[in-house]
């Protein structure tokens, strides 16, 4: 009890001497996660200013915070025509120059930066996988923290020094677990050595900016190690157990919230109707992310054949076209409330892509998942879940209703994937603290302290030769070729001195 | 708020389903450290059996919990003998026969052993200092949960397989910092491979013990790579920053306590006198541990001649011959309130052996040190500290009053030790959740879940060899040599043909 009594004291008395922030978000379902902690920051108190671009997916104003918008040269349209009907593809765009996009918006206007500068923030929060941020931190020299859930070049790693052993950390987009044969090892040593190259490609265009910003040779790994705190945004009920560094602060699933009953949210009647009267047979929750709300419709066809020979009822969200002899127990919605959904007692199976949200929701209910990755990290996601026998893995590209049908089958009639589940879902939810109340706390604290130097580890000191101890490597074999040589050279003075007098003897 | 509500209804719920756990401590200051842990755990509706040995220096009954003792062939009185007067040689005492000494008393001790079993307990917390309870442990089948400070052979990163890079990750006993030049690095390096073969030679009595126990071949290390969790006494504070693995939980100074005012103590009216009326100069505190209370004659004779010169007041906890004209500023007393004491406003310094306890006390009161170190982990705390500028530290072996005259008035004097000071304790009394409290929470956990297999890396399935991806660079560099080769065949092959064809033409 002693411990709440504290944390009431630290509530009162941060809010007291608040802080001034500054957010600077990335798109999509990064800014959802980052938006719950930005506003419980605002409503503590603090000043928080979250500057967006003027188009963008999803990000937009958020409550007790400050919104400052930079026009940037190109639409929301653009934005969605990018993503929409191409999510095959998206790995494709070229990523270097599709992550600046809103760079230059930002950090070229001179107007917004000097009124940045004039704030006098204590510190930046920011994600790091569109680079904007943590250039702007850095041009502004204020303490930053990060938050991402993983990046595709590995740079949280790379730049806080973190040891990841290629023998058992799967490197991202391998879609290998921590359980790797010897192909599978020699693969992700390859792509492990690869990653300082795979950083610089991606962040080609992004350095350029930077060096021209900062004036002065600058790289994102190098920016990003200065990093006060990394937030990442997993779990090791998720993610494979692997080393961390002191400033890794691990605040999976900020955002999954408590379901609520179907009746308190929206659409009440229809889906309750729906759901309740689905039997003991339950029913199935369907969605691909915030991003494809549409298949192509062969696979769509697939899909629904599948769904007329289950018992379960089906709440699909889909916006696409609707074949004319639809099964009447699927049910097609523009939109879900998915985590009450999953929340539901009937609920039987989650279909998902395996994005970050929507595992982690589907976790926190307990709820097997047959998982359709698309693009992005799902794969590595859909990998994490099967290996914990919680969820069974189709591909999207080769889907047919058999296997679909297969899957679901297994997820729902095989008992162990509940079990698992529910026990992962314990485990998940067993946590000493909220991930929300820590990311609030530690943001604060670097805002308190000015940073947290005292997290940083002397490794960012060393370079590369010096890190691996080749330097050392290199001076103890020299010790020891010359205490060899010596030795040697002794023996044989020696040697040859007694071979003399032997000799010399024998004459006389 | 809603994380206090949270936090109460876990405090709740988890007292509900309460758990029955094994404690096996270690003595001296490793139980201090134990038992404030034990005995929340027993007042939260635990079941907890406190396993200790019937002669032993600090161990005894608590609160909340059941004491069951063994006769060992030893007693309290030889025990303090062993340490008495010794405090320069304790590392030269046979170490892994020391260490030992208590472990066949419990472990050969049939009818207790069977009283154990019979418990049918969730899970164990003990002090991997002495092998016994880890062993005990193993025997039982049981989630173990270690709680140490360091090991002298480092085996919590060993068995944890928690990377630790010998460029910036200084070993135990070396009094590095994580900033070595090329030398001290080298020294460090061949430390860090020796490691395997220090805890061999530490553990090699405990070992035969623990594979008659178990009845195969067992090995420390290897048994506590099983564990569930690693409690580690410290805080990054004071610990140079370094990889951590997930299964471990950091969890400094747990016995720190708010210093109370001096009235509410025990030898009030003394002491308070003494303390008040120190003046604008204040006092200093001078304490060198609960191990040794009596330093050598002529070492004393040192001290009083410095604090004869000094304008503070000493209060020094002394139990050895005083001389005729000590000096009328120092005050000798056989038991001292050291964390209020330190807690004071009028303290000015604290002369300190860099016991953890001693230096945890001192930061949270943000007291600058003089340090003293005589055995065990205290010349590395000393290093630790000294490298962040907040102590200095002396030779117990060539001190003179001269030389502590010059570092206690550089550390009351300079400013820059009490600033540094202030700011160390600050961010070390900084923190989201009481180190108990969350000592507490991950020992229910693991008698929860009955262990913590989500926390535990894939590492420990791999050999030396694949860990080190040794058999990957061998298949990577066969594969590249075949190419090589076959390259270099193929082409000398065509060569030929060619160069044949070319000399039939001549000819022709």
């Amino acid at each position: 009890m002693a411990s709440l009594w504290l944390l009431l004291g630290l509530l009162l008395s941060s809010s007291a001497e608040a802080g001034k922030l500054l957010v600077i978000p990335s798109d999509g379902s990064h800014w959802l996660g980052m938006k719950p902690i930005v506003e419980e920051l605002g409503r503590r108190g603090n000043q928080v200013v979250v500057v967006i671009p003027e188009a963008s997916l999803s990000m937009g104003p958020s409550e007790h915070t400050t919104t400052l918008t930079y026009p940037v040269n190109y639409t929301k349209a653009e934005l969605k025509a990018s993503i929409a009907d191409e999510f095959n593809t998206i790995l494709s765009i070229d990523i270097s120059t599709d992550l600046t996009k809103n760079t230059e918006g930002l950090l070229f206007n001179k107007d917004l930066m000097k009124k940045l500068q004039e704030y006098n923030f204590d510190a930046i929060l920011t994600d790091p996988f569109e680079p904007v941020g943590a250039i702007a931190g850095e041009y502004l020299s204020i303490p930053a923290v990060y938050m991402l859930i993983n990046h595709p070049c590995g740079v949280d790693t790379l730049s806080s020094q973190c040891p990841a052993p290629a023998s058992y950390v799967p490197q991202a987009f391998t879609h290998f677990t921590d359980r790797m044969n010897l192909w599978q090892r020699s693969v992700n040593l390859v792509r492990t050595l690869l990653q300082p190259m795979a950083c610089e490609r991606m962040f080609a265009r992004a350095d350029e900016i930077a060096s021209h910003v900062l004036k002065r040779k600058a790289s994102m790994v190098e920016i990003m190690s200065h990093a006060a705190l990394w937030f990442l945004r997993f779990d090791f009920a998720v993610e494979f157990p692997r080393p961390v560094m002191p400033n890794m602060v691990m605040i999976g699933a900020t955002v999954s919230q408590k379901p609520k009953p179907l009746s308190q949210g929206p659409l009440t009647k229809e889906l309750e109707e729906f759901v309740n009267g689905s039997g003991e047979h339950g029913f199935v929750v369907f969605t691909l992310g915030s991003m494809v709300s549409q298949l192509p419709e062969a696979k769509a066809r697939e899909l629904f054949e599948a769904f007329r020979q289950i018992p379960q009822r089906v709440l699909w969200r889909h916006t696409g076209p609707v074949p004319e002899n639809a099964p009447k127990n699927v049910k097609l919605m523009k939109w879900l409330p998915q985590n009450d959904l999953l929340g539901h007692p009937k609920v039987k199976a989650f279909i998902t892509h395996g994005g970050s949200h929507g595992i982690y929701e589907g976790i926190c209910n307990g709820v097997p998942m047959v998982m359709l990755p698309l693009f992005g990290d799902q794969g590595d996601n859909v990998q994490r879940l099967v290996s914990r026998g919680v969820a069974e893995a189709l591909s999207i590209h080769d889907l047919t209703a058999e296997k679909l049908l297969v899957a679901l089958r297994k997820v729902i009639n095989d008992k162990s994937y509940k079990e698992k589940i529910t026990e992962l879902s314990a485990i998940h939810r067993d946590r000493p603290i909220e991930p929300l109340d820590l990311a609030v706390f530690w943001t604060e604290f670097v805002m308190r302290h000015k940073g947290a130097a005292h997290l940083r580890p002397a490794a960012h000191e060393l370079n590369w030769i010096q890190y691996h101890s080749l330097d050392v490597i290199g001076f103890l074999l020299l010790i020891l070729v010359t205490v060899i040589f010596v030795t040697v050279k002794s023996c044989m003075f020696c040697f040859r001195k007694c071979f003399k007098k032997t000799q010399k003897k024998k004459k006389e």
